[in-house]
C-alpha cells in the first residue's frame, strides 16, 4: 500500500505491563499456585516486557491472610519469592488501592524492596486519599502511576477536578481505566486525549487498562497508543476480572518493537493456560457483554456466571435494566 | 462530557445483515437443524435487522449433496421452508461464489424467488467472472453486492483495478473483506477511504465484514461504521468460520437506531446457541490469534482445532512461521 504506514513502525517509548496476576487474582482471591506464578514472571522476562504488577498491596485488617493468597498481600518475602533478587531488566509493580491498603506500613522504602513501581489505584471519590498515597510511594523511592478506576461513570467535573490533582503529584503516569468494559473507541479517544491535555507539560505518560466486556480491549488499546498513551495494560491470555482485559499474545503482535516476542507467551498458554481455562472462568460471554454494554459494575455478571443459571441471558438482561 | 458525542445519534441508512447460517455453515458442512435456521430468521424479524444471508448458491457440480446441508445450495424450495413467502421487512441474500455457482441456472429470476439480494464473492483474481455474475444477478431483478474477499492478500494495483471495474458494474454495495481477520484499524481506514474514493460519485455503498481472530471484528466494524460505511455485517455470537465474525449482539448493542432490539438476541443465544457450542467450536483462540496475525488463511487454524494438538502452540507457530 503506498500510502504512509505508520503502523510498520514503532515507538521506542511505549512499555507493556503485564497484570496477570494481580487482576486475575480478582476472580480466585488470588490463589494461584506458586508455579504459575513463576511461570508468568519468566514468560514476562523472555518476552521482553516492560513491567509486571504482581499483585496488590491488601491490608490485612481488611482482608483474611487464611482466605486470600500471598499476592493479595505482596509481602517482600513473597515477592522473593517468585523473582529472587530480581537480576533482570523487567520492573516489578504493585497495585495499592486506595483504602484498602495500609500503605504507610506496608510499602517498604525502595532500597528495601524489590519493587519498582507503586500503582495507586483510585476511585474518583478517593483522589485526597490518593494523592497522599502518591507522595508516600514517591518519597519512599518510587516510580508511581495513578489508576482512576471506572471512569465511564465518572461526572466530567469531578475527572476534570480530579486530573488537575493528579496532574500536580509527583506519579509519572495517570491511566484510563475502563474497569466496566463499557467504553467504545470514540469515547477512549476523547478520554485519552482530555488525560493527555491534564498532564501537557507535566513529563508525565498516559497508560491505558481496557476490560473485555464488548471483545474492544485490544482494539481500545491500540486506540490509545495511536493516539500517544505509552504505558499499555495487558494479561496473558486476557485473563483478568470477569470479561479479561487486552490479552498480552495480541498486544505484542501488534506492537512493532523487536524487543517483543510472542513465542514465550504462546509457550505459556499452552504450558499452563489450557490447563487454568478448566478450573477458572474469564473472557467476554453475553453476562458481561450485557454489563459492559449498561456501563455497570461487573459483579452482578459474575455473580451470575457462578450460579447454576450461569446461561439465563434474558432474566440477567432483564434484571439489569429493570427500575428496582 | 461537554464535547459533541457523534456516539449518541445514529445513521438512519445504515443496514445490518446477518450472516450466521452462511458464514457458520463453513465449520459445519452447512448441517444446522432446520428448527435452528428457523431461529435465527424469526430472531432477524424480531430484532429489526435489516438482511439475512442464508446461504451458498453452491454448484452441485463441484458439492455433494449428500455431504453438504441444504443451504450449501440455497434452493428456492429449501429457502421457503425456512420463511414461506417471508411477509416481513427482512430483506433474503444468498451469497455466490465466484467460479463455484451455476448462477445462469441456480439463480432464479427475482419474480421467481423469495431472496432480494445476491452477493457476489470473489477473489482479486476472479473479477472478470464476478463481473459477469453481477449483471446476470442485476439483469435477474435483484440487488447486487460484490465482496472482494481476502484484501489483506491483495496487491495495491491489483485492488485499484478491482474497484474500478465494480465501480461501474451495478452492484450497490462493494464490501470490504478481512477474511483472515488480519487487519488493524488503521488499515481498515486505509481500505475503508480506498472503497470509498474508488465508487465516489456512483451511489454505490460500503459494506464491511470483519473476522475475529485478533478479537478485532466488532472493533473494525466500528471503525468502518465511523468512516461512513453503512452495509454491515455481523453473525449471532459471532458464528463463522474459525474465529467467527463481528458479533450481532454487540453491534446491536453499539447501534443507536431504536429499530434494532438486542433483548430476542439473547434469548436466541440463551436458547440455541449455548447447546450448539457444545457440538461446534468457533470463536478467538490462540492458533487462530496467530493465523490473524501472520495474514494467513485459517484453514491450518482450523485444521489444528480439529485434531488433538489443538492446543500446542508452540509447534503451530513454528509451522506458520518455517520457510518450508
Amino acid at each position: 500500500m503506498n500510502d504512509t504506514a505508520p503502523w510498520v513502525t514503532y515507538r521506542p517509548e511505549l512499555q507493556v505491563m503485564d497484570c496477570t496476576i494481580r487482576d486475575g487474582g480478582l476472580m480466585n482471591d488470588h490463589q494461584f499456585d506458586e508455579k504459575l506464578v513463576k511461570a508468568v514472571y519468566q514468560t514476562c522476562v523472555d518476552a521482553g516486557i516492560d513491567a509486571m504488577e504482581i499483585g496488590y498491596k491488601g491490608s490485612k485488617k481488611l482482608f483474611d491472610p487464611a482466605q486470600f493468597g500471598a499476592f493479595k498481600f505482596s509481602d517482600e518475602e513473597a515477592i522473593r519469592n517468585i523473582v529472587g533478587d530480581n537480576d533482570t531488566n523487567l520492573k516489578l509493580a504493585i497495585m495499592a488501592d486506595a483504602e484498602k491498603c495500609d500503605y504507610k506500613t506496608d510499602i517498604l522504602p525502595k532500597e528495601q524492596s524489590v519493587l519498582d513501581i507503586i500503582r495507586v489505584a483510585t476511585y474518583v471519590h478517593q483522589i485526597p486519599v490518593a494523592v497522599e498515597m502518591i507522595h508516600d510511594a514517591h518519597e519512599k523511592g518510587y516510580e508511581v502511576c495513578c489508576n482512576i478506576m471506572a471512569v465511564s461513570v465518572v461526572q466530567e467535573p469531578d475527572l476534570d477536578q480530579a486530573l488537575e490533582v493528579i496532574a500536580q503529584t509527583p506519579a509519572s503516569t495517570v491511566v484510563v481505566v475502563d474497569s466496566f468494559g463499557a467504553l467504545y473507541r470514540e469515547q477512549i479517544d476523547y478520554l485519552v486525549k482530555k488525560y493527555a491535555k491534564a498532564v501537557e507539560g507535566t513529563g508525565k505518560e498516559i497508560g491505558i487498562h481496557a476490560h473485555n466486556n464488548q471483545q474492544l480491549a485490544f482494539a481500545n488499546t491500540i486506540e490509545a497508543i495511536i493516539l500517544g498513551a505509552n504505558r499499555i495494560d495487558a494479561t496473558m491470555m486476557g485473563l483478568g476480572r470477569g470479561a479479561g482485559n487486552c490479552p498480552m499474545e495480541l498486544l505484542l503482535g501488534f506492537l512493532r518493537n523487536p524487543k517483543f516476542h510472542t513465542r514465550p507467551v504462546y509457550e505459556l498458554l499452552q504450558d499452563y493456560f489450557v490447563d487454568l481455562q478448566k478450573t477458572m472462568e474469564w473472557g467476554p460471554n453475553v453476562p458481561y457483554n450485557i454489563s459492559g454494554l449498561l456501563n455497570q459494575h461487573p459483579r452482578a455478571a459474575m455473580g451470575l456466571r457462578a450460579s447454576d443459571d450461569k446461561d439465563q441471558y434474558v432474566a440477567f438482561y432483564d434484571r439489569c435494566i429493570s427500575d428496582v
